[in-house]
């Protein structure tokens, strides 16, 4: 993009504002990548464990490194009392990124980072204790149910689930849940990163920048997208009906969200995997509501009228439905999984520090002469 | 600054990341002006609750606007019981700047923002609300006492004051309160305001724009400033002392805090400001410990040997100190002010929004071949 076509878009779409070694996105002839491996072979082979361990550490764990990984996360899961005890008085309306903002800005009250040094347990600590916390209020807000935040399951994924159903986990569900965690982990300077990345580099705590990373994904133009696009979905009986509607919206001019981005210019690499296991759980489970065929029909539309295509965000949205996920959990889910890129990012960030602080254009007004309270009208 | 100096310098330097009509920063011929008011007529002549509405709503208020809009802050400073409840619950060892986090974002638990229409409102919330949340909590974690959080005082400025000594606050050091309060409001696209823009542009809600903005504020580079400014001051017996203890420094590469800036070039316009009262309080006071003249004699060394100038960080350390602030609130003051300036770029953001999602270089591994786990070394 010219200079000239980057201050007229705005948004800073297109601009450079640093370096990193963590991912690729969309990089010609590269795609998305993760340290150098391209995601579908994280998607096809990894588990969620070993993509925090090589975001975190550079390097895919081996057998005993991964273990000791697993054991390690297993033991951070547990959500303390006092934050148990806040977590009871936040209402059930609440919006549950809200929750996991003041959880995580909480935390670090209780269990601040004490230095740099042990940034890498701090990492650790969140990516373990997040389903957690938002488990622990979820049932606590909806069913005044007090839910043990440990369990045996040896999986972010599977202990996600088994907080959330209170059962163990259906094999095919922990593996859809590990892929979309993996999928999800990690997007070079998304937003949520970047303003990780931005509180970062005024040398501020791991807390702080991960409850800017959290408030920031939240917003509806982020991570919020899957949540949108299950309403978008469930809202039709069958693909005629949405076929109807979404016409009716295009013609409207309404925001269709799960689709297109701002840096992928033909596809989303991560659709391809998430859509294959839309479609294997729709079968599985049956899809009694046609919410795959219906997708299938949006997702046609959408390309034949808009040249839109789908992001990540849609097709997450029917596989988190066909797990038995409520809706208003999409976006903490994604959470779950980004706190690991953020925690790459952050300890990225420190390690070649340097403030983060633009300029802007000032469109205001000249330069006005005082005028004494007594002589204004 | 050239595209190849910039991208060299790093931290988006001289880049623009947008437009704004709220301030100037250090503009050529113009310095710094809020809303096309120069710094030196506002800080000489108008009241903090002037400048906020001032950044809230685009112009001056009149008499009649300026009372209704102090009475209206008035009615919102109490900290509701929930709130409260959990401010006593926060260990008194924890850095006022992250209970400030955590008490904003539990806040937006307990009073969501309902869609963007009440914006103001919200804005205005936060700003009369912020000494209650800080002061509560410093008076119950420090000595057991659940202190009122409304006060008959007018201002900001004698609001935070009578709230932390428990007394009717002395003129001068109100006067001096609301001048720090209008100089530290707001500064264009720094750090923490950019942050919050960040998170804004996802069209997330208020208080996870400014529990971002907290959070980046909290840093050494960022608002810390003040509190580091302090140490170093007061670290010193006289002068003299500082004279050689500062050289010694110089020589060993020490960063000193509360000197030079990003965007000034050969001085801050605040500084100016702010060093008067600071001469004026250490009179008023006796400086029994010689702190101005220390100051002064910090000054002077910075630009004889480095040619840095103070910033407005390095004399609030001592006007702060002079009012009988414990330093630990001095950052958590600058927090008080900037959410004026917070609030009006998170509306401004808003008025005409567009993601703000940058790029990286990538400077990574290139393509890495899959090696299954069993195969590792």
């Amino acid at each position: 993009m010219t200079e000239a076509a980057v201050k007229k878009s705005g948004g800073l779409a297109g601009v450079t504002a640093g370096e990193t070694a963590i991912s690729t996105v969309g990089k010609e002839g590269v795609g998305l990548t993760y340290r150098g491996y391209d995601i579908y072979d994280l998607a096809g082979h990894a588990s969620f464990e070993e993509v925090a361990y090589l975001l975190h550490y550079g390097s895919l764990p081996n057998r005993r490194q991964l273990a000791a990984y697993k054991r390690k996360l297993m033991k951070l899961r547990e959500v303390p009392p006092a934050l148990r005890r806040v977590l009871e008085t936040i209402p059930g309306k609440t919006h549950p990124m809200d929750v996991l903002r003041s959880g995580v800005s909480y935390l670090g009250n209780i269990e601040p980072e004490k230095g740099f040094g042990r940034q890498r347990d701090v990492a650790d600590r969140l990516v373990a204790i997040m389903p957690g916390i938002l488990l622990y209020w979820f049932h606590y807000a909806h069913a005044g149910k007090r839910i043990r935040t440990a369990s045996d399951e040896d999986s972010v994924a599977a202990h996600f689930l088994r907080l959330l159903h209170g059962s163990r986990p259906d094999a095919a569900h922990v593996r859809a849940m590990d892929v979309s965690l993996i999928l999800y982990a990690e997007h070079e300077f998304n937003a949520s990163t970047f303003a990780a990345r931005v509180c970062t580099a005024t040398l501020s705590d791991f807390h702080s920048a991960i409850v800017a990373g959290i408030g920031t994904l939240r917003g509806p133009l982020h991570g919020g997208a899957n949540e949108a696009a299950y309403e978008l979905i469930s809202r039709f009986r069958d693909p005629e009906a949405a076929d109807t509607g979404l016409r009716r919206m295009l013609a409207e001019k309404k925001l269709i969200m799960g689709f297109g981005h701002r840096v992928y210019r033909d596809h989303d690499p991560r659709n391809v995997v998430i859509k294959e296991w839309s479609r294997r759980l729709a079968q599985q489970t049956g899809d009694r509501k046609k919410l795959f065929p219906i997708s299938e029909r949006i997702e046609q539309i959408m390309w034949n009228e808009k040249k839109l295509f789908p992001n990540l965000d849609f097709y997450s949205a029917t596989v988190y439905h066909f797990m038995g996920i409520p809706t208003e959990l999409f976006t903490p889910i994604f959470v779950c999984a980004r706190t690991s890129g953020w925690s790459a990012h952050i300890m990225e960030q420190r390690g070649n520090n340097r403030l983060i602080r633009p300029t802007a254009d000032y469109t205001g007004p000249g330069r006005q002469a005082w005028i004494p309270l007594k002589d204004r009208k």
